[in-house]
């Protein structure tokens, strides 16, 4: 049996053909225009299935179904996407408009729509690092903090639609100002964004650091990546910079414990690429803090990248 | 059929029959007297059971089960008080041994346990003021900031033991000390006792406040129900406190809304006896809070006290 694996970004629409272990077996895509509007939007993901629909002879036989993971609040139940902010939608019944345009194909395969950092938790339990877990929670440090929540085998997005958002969670009482509204979440000290935008900070304060040597001077240059480079070089600046990121990391990642206890925690997003220089001393720092005394969370990086959203909403028919 | 539910508290241990509609029928009680040890306070606990299943005639045909609701960390699928600090127990198998002394309507009825605060959170579902919803979560305002949470009308204590403790997430960094080795939690900041603190700290700052007349300069009679009625005698340091501490409870609020999004919250404890004068300025800073800009949690006082310890806990034989 097959499965079709949606991908909805801002950036790119990926549609991937998935078999049943989780494997991608071919993918396609096209730009997202997201000025354009949902319907023609959708209209373009209904193109690139019936591509991979037609090429690999599939029908209700052999496609258990397609699932959609698109970012913002999505409705799962009722298969809307509530809304928006990247892709400029409000309650759109996306599943209703993509099965009637299927026609009688349609009518006879599942079709999903949940969250795209849902999907990605999905796919790395069912195929990724998380795989053989039970309960897991993955995190991608990238422009925000995304969140998503696999709880006995199944996605949780909270009780209602639009919860498991763990990337708001305020950690500094009166701290930075956040684009959600509110000052001091998680996002604003967590991301990759927030991360560099710390590491400008302290660079510009401390003109001998060897991160401004690595970005010759031109902040703008920052990311990521080089506070790590520059701590391998013995720069003090930046090992005192990647402890206080990481400080607030275990933070974010204590409260998220605390409350869940997964099984395992992965993180993802472009800083989860510095692996044990960023796990390592995160383990270690939660070890001292989580409730209870026993640290029970396994702490990894995630290993599927951008390929857990399709293979998770893919395997949204299944869940 | 009826049920008979266990508050096995640091000072007393209440045993309650409890009906199918969640009523309690008859309440035991006997001082717990938590330094002689697990095994004496458990005979203590069938003594208890015992006495109401020889006076209504109980055996396995009308009576489905005993559940118990313990303090600390509970692994209720193993029937075990992981850890206790609060009767001084570590890794005991209450379940096996209550029902091995028992006999033979041990082998016949259901025993169950769960941590005290997630009892609290099952007995408001299935007979106080969250009847009726799917989702709900209790917070107790007492010495600590308890939490049970209730998700398609289950308990979740997390997805291994000792989860579902939301009092400990934290919400300022580099805050209060908390007794749990961290700085800055929920607890501190949020429970009654932290309040406390807080009016103490403030009172002695402004000698002229109300408050201080109230415990007649005595800081040691300070308590959370003085800084309320100050406001309302129109004491601006006693306003200005209550704002501040409504703040600190509308962070913590916020961030299990978000990661959670249940139907309701119930704030239970001493502090909730102010009802609306707590409630409703705390749902109107919530409103502005929560993410995605639509405030879909109620937030409401507990109904049942104390005796939604030993409901939930009675209602474990059937969750």
């Amino acid at each position: 049996m097959f499965y079709i694996g949606v991908d909805l970004g801002g950036t790119n629409i990926v549609v991937g053909l998935v078999d049943e272990k989780g494997n991608i077996i071919e993918k396609v895509q096209k730009p997202t225009c997201r000025e354009r509007g949902i319907r023609r939007i959708s209209d373009d993901i209904i193109r690139l299935c019936m591509s991979i629909i037609e090429k690999y002879n599939l029908d209700d036989m052999n496609l258990v179904g397609i699932g959609i993971g698109a970012p913002g609040t999505i409705d799962r139940k009722k298969g809307r996407i509530v809304y928006s902010n990247n892709i400029a939608v409000r309650d759109f019944d996306i599943v209703s408009y993509i099965r009637r345009k299927l026609g009688n194909l349609g009518k006879r395969i599942l079709i999903e729509v949940a969250n795209d950092a849902d999907c990605a938790a999905l796919g790395e339990v069912k195929a990724g690092r998380a795989k053989g877990y039970n309960s897991a929670i993955v995190i991608t440090l990238g422009t925000g903090v995304g969140s998503g929540i696999v709880i006995d085998g199944r996605l949780f997005s909270g009780c209602q639609p639009g919860g498991g958002e763990l990337g708001h969670q305020i950690i500094v009482k009166d701290g930075k100002p956040c684009t959600c509204g509110n000052k001091g979440c998680f996002e604003v000290y967590g991301s990759a964004l927030g991360f560099t935008n710390m590491a400008r900070e302290i660079a510009e304060k401390y003109p001998d650091s060897i991160m401004n040597k690595m970005v010759k001077g031109n902040l703008d240059k920052m990311n990521a990546k080089v506070p790590f480079d520059a701590a391998k070089q013995g720069d003090e600046v930046a090992v005192k910079l990647l402890d206080q990121y990481i400080t607030y990391l275990a933070i974010g990642l204590n409260n998220i414990i605390n409350a869940f206890k997964p099984e395992i925690i992965l993180i993802g997003g472009g800083v989860s690429r510095q692996k044990e220089s960023l796990i390592f001393p995160l383990r270690k720092k939660l070890k001292n803090m989580v409730f209870g005394g026993k640290m029970m969370t396994e702490i990894q990086v995630a290993a599927l990248g951008s390929e857990a959203g399709i293979v998770g909403a893919a395997m949204l028919c299944e869940n």
